[in-house]
């Protein structure tokens, strides 16, 4: 099963700290790039794997989406996510991603936003996301860039100019990645950016957008902290259609 | 239109030493990963974009195809690839890929080997491929990996503790590159991944695998030079389907 990491007191502290934590959607730097991938919600049934909070089932609700079923690993999310809404189309269930099943056939449009460096059987899981899919319908997901998950030290470093640079290596070497980030010892698994569109064709989606997410001149202006992402991608935004 | 480097008397010595200049594919360590990708060829038409000395275009006729058009700049390379071949069904063609016109609907198979990073307008290419390409027909290529041309110093670096890492920055700062590679002032293109990819999908293609190449435990026990691949992707292999 995946690592419950945000049932971690200090992981979940400091993770409820976060600007998209505190502020959904306005928080989170690559949102209008992944706004821009979303198909019209009007009407669909939506599943949202890795939920969180919920800023995102209670969004698409308010975009006209019939009905969200949101889906987490951390009960202390889920408690939040539950009490942050009174909406009686919006179902939240924990589950371990690794283990999930969805009825087949049953939504219009699947969501995730940076889950799925937590499992380490994506095949599995890009498989049943299909299955619980009606033919035609989009899946948008995020996840960490295996750029940035790659590396056996994965932080700026500076060359001998005194130039920013990320130090990539183990580019190839898929499998567990640990890092210490607002807690020690996390646990996520690097797969190739290939190995993962693979998975997705072998799974029989259509790849309809690949992109790799970085700031526009406007967001550095607004966010100058935000210039480095233009040095290494950090998150990979993919739109999939069954 | 792309710079004609292979017709510069450095560059075209420099690369008529290569392994895979000498020795085809034999020489090329990706070559065994491509193959695995390549449709039967039987009685196909196939047209191959860079053919430089000829060699795919050989196999290509040696394992069925129909016809072979081979395109390339360079005319020193389409001369040694007419002196290398008497078979009449293998056509070469002196063009600069910028300006490439096809006749559409002629081919049943699209092959480019490492000619695609010389280009600056890869959305108008990827169009005249697809339209000069039978419905159905097969799309193979590789391409320098984005993360190999990225840099601002394209070269194996070691951090403070002596570990190999590739120095990455400005990966999505698309446009030209300049290296010394052979010869100084070689001038590429970068793009993302993920705008190589979109632009295929927006001419028509449909992505069928899309593969970072590193070698096996088997190729680097024969060649250990090749262990250092893992670390970074060098090249990207892209099968599609029209």
């Amino acid at each position: 099963m995946a690592q419950n990491i945000y049932d971690k007191p200090e992981f979940f502290t400091g993770y409820s700290q976060l600007g998209r934590s505190l502020h959904g959607h306005d928080g989170a730097a690559e949102w209008p790039a992944i706004r821009a991938m979303l198909p019209a919600l009007g009407n669909l049934r939506v599943v949202d794997l890795g939920c969180g909070f919920g800023w995102f089932a209670r969004w698409a609700r308010e975009n006209g989406a019939a009905h969200v079923l949101g889906i987490d690993l951390s009960e202390n999310m889920i408690d939040r996510a539950r009490q942050d809404t009174s909406d009686p189309a919006i179902e939240y269930d924990i589950v371990d991603l690794e283990q999930l099943v969805l009825p087949e056939a049953s939504f219009d449009f699947a969501y995730s936003s940076l889950a799925f460096h937590y499992i380490e059987d994506f095949d599995r899981l890009a498989r049943t996301i299909h299955a619980s899919l009606l033919p035609g319908s989009h899946f948008v997901f995020t996840i960490e860039h295996p750029v940035y998950m790659a590396p056996t030290n994965p932080g700026w470093s500076t060359d001998t100019e005194g130039r920013r640079i990320w130090p990539l290596d183990r580019y190839s070497v898929e499998g567990k990645r640990v890092t210490d980030w607002l807690a020690k010892g996390v646990v996520k698994y690097h797969r190739t950016l290939g190995t993962t569109l693979n998975a997705l064709i072998a799974a029989g989606f259509t790849i309809r957008r690949v992109q790799e997410w970085s700031p526009t001149a406007d967001e550095i202006a607004r966010n100058p902290d935000l210039a480095e992402e233009v040095d290494r991608p950090m998150i990979l935004l993919v739109a999939a259609q069954r």
